[in-house]
């Protein structure tokens, strides 16, 4: 995502109070945070944060929690947040250092349009490479289960082989998930690959 | 594939040295037919044979057994052959019988191009169902390895949900054959499709 600059970033955050401030300070402790026992689903790259602010509002019995590196992008994705949703909240963080975030208290991860790191040299930095499912294993509570959607069609086929190299088996695959049955909520980027009509691929990994 | 009668099809199929009749007569001892002790390798499906032909000849140390279940594709497959290939068989047989003519000898198995199936209710025809993939572990010799290419998304994506299900990892996944660097030799359908610019998807999906 190109990354505009927003003047008033800063307030924006500060004046935030579902943007958590020091989240490792609560690691292990999230359900806390959240005040009742429901499980956690994170999104980690949500960027303008359409797709999870629309999951919390039509899953209030699932907590979720939204995860930006971008301070230009997260004040955008505060910004346009107009009501309260009591079960979402918003994290500034580099998905690198989601182990120290959390502990054994995650039940999804979703990964939508992430960077696809084309490169072979990059390969490490994607978000279902091995170095990220190692972190994975640390915050998942029980079943691990990711659902990852991306226009790109490299990024989807080196999950397939990362993920199931590393053990998760496959539920549900679909290389146009706009002309499936299953359903699905877009995030931006996918508005606008979707009416340029790019297939979205999708898949849904678990790994007991 | 749309199947055009041959008026000769028996004379051809009749006067065809590599075409092996009564197949399940050899079962548990194919490396006797090719009189060596090479691994064996077999197309299920494989048309008009052009792949399994080119596969043949490029790898002299490998041999291949083609197998189509319609007697005037066969028979269109052995007119096309028209020198000695001394590692290359014929089987004409339907897919489901395929554990009755093999046991514990085959290495790879390709799937290319099968016919997707894509009714809900034709999902266990599909050649990399679960029924067929109990059928594979009989004719297995030791690691099993099946690659699959296809033109069909959804014959793509229930293979991957399905061989994983069943145990199989992928050791490769391509979205976009043709612009990949994986070597390739394409089939005769292949060769319609990539004039038509549409993406070939592959997989290696291996069971040890």
């Amino acid at each position: 995502m190109r990354i505009r600059n927003l003047k008033n970033k800063e307030a924006i955050l500060d004046n935030c109070a579902f943007l958590i401030k020091n989240p490792e300070k609560h690691c292990g402790k999230w359900q806390g945070v959240f005040g009742n026992s429901h499980p956690i689903h994170i999104e980690i790259g949500m960027g303008k944060g359409l797709f999870i602010t629309e999951m919390a509002k039509q899953n209030p019995q699932i907590n979720f929690i939204g995860i930006e590196k971008y301070d230009s992008i997260i004040a955008r994705a505060i910004e346009k947040v107009t009501e309260d949703i009591p079960n979402l909240r918003y994290l500034r963080m580099d998905a690198i250092n989601i182990d120290q975030v959390f502990n054994q208290e995650i039940e999804v991860i979703y990964l939508n349009f992430s960077d696809p790191w084309p490169k072979k040299k990059q390969a490490k930095r994607r978000l279902a490479s091995k170095s990220f499912l190692e972190k994975y294993d640390q915050i998942f509570k029980n079943v691990k289960q990711i659902k990852l959607k991306t226009d790109n069609d490299l990024l989807f086929a080196s999950s397939l082989v990362s993920l199931s190299d590393y053990g998760y088996k496959f539920i549900e695959v679909s290389l146009d998930l706009h002309n499936s049955d299953i359903f699905n909520i877009m995030t931006e980027y996918e508005l606008k690959f979707a009416s340029q009509g790019a297939k979205i691929k999708y898949l849904v990994a678990y790994y007991k």
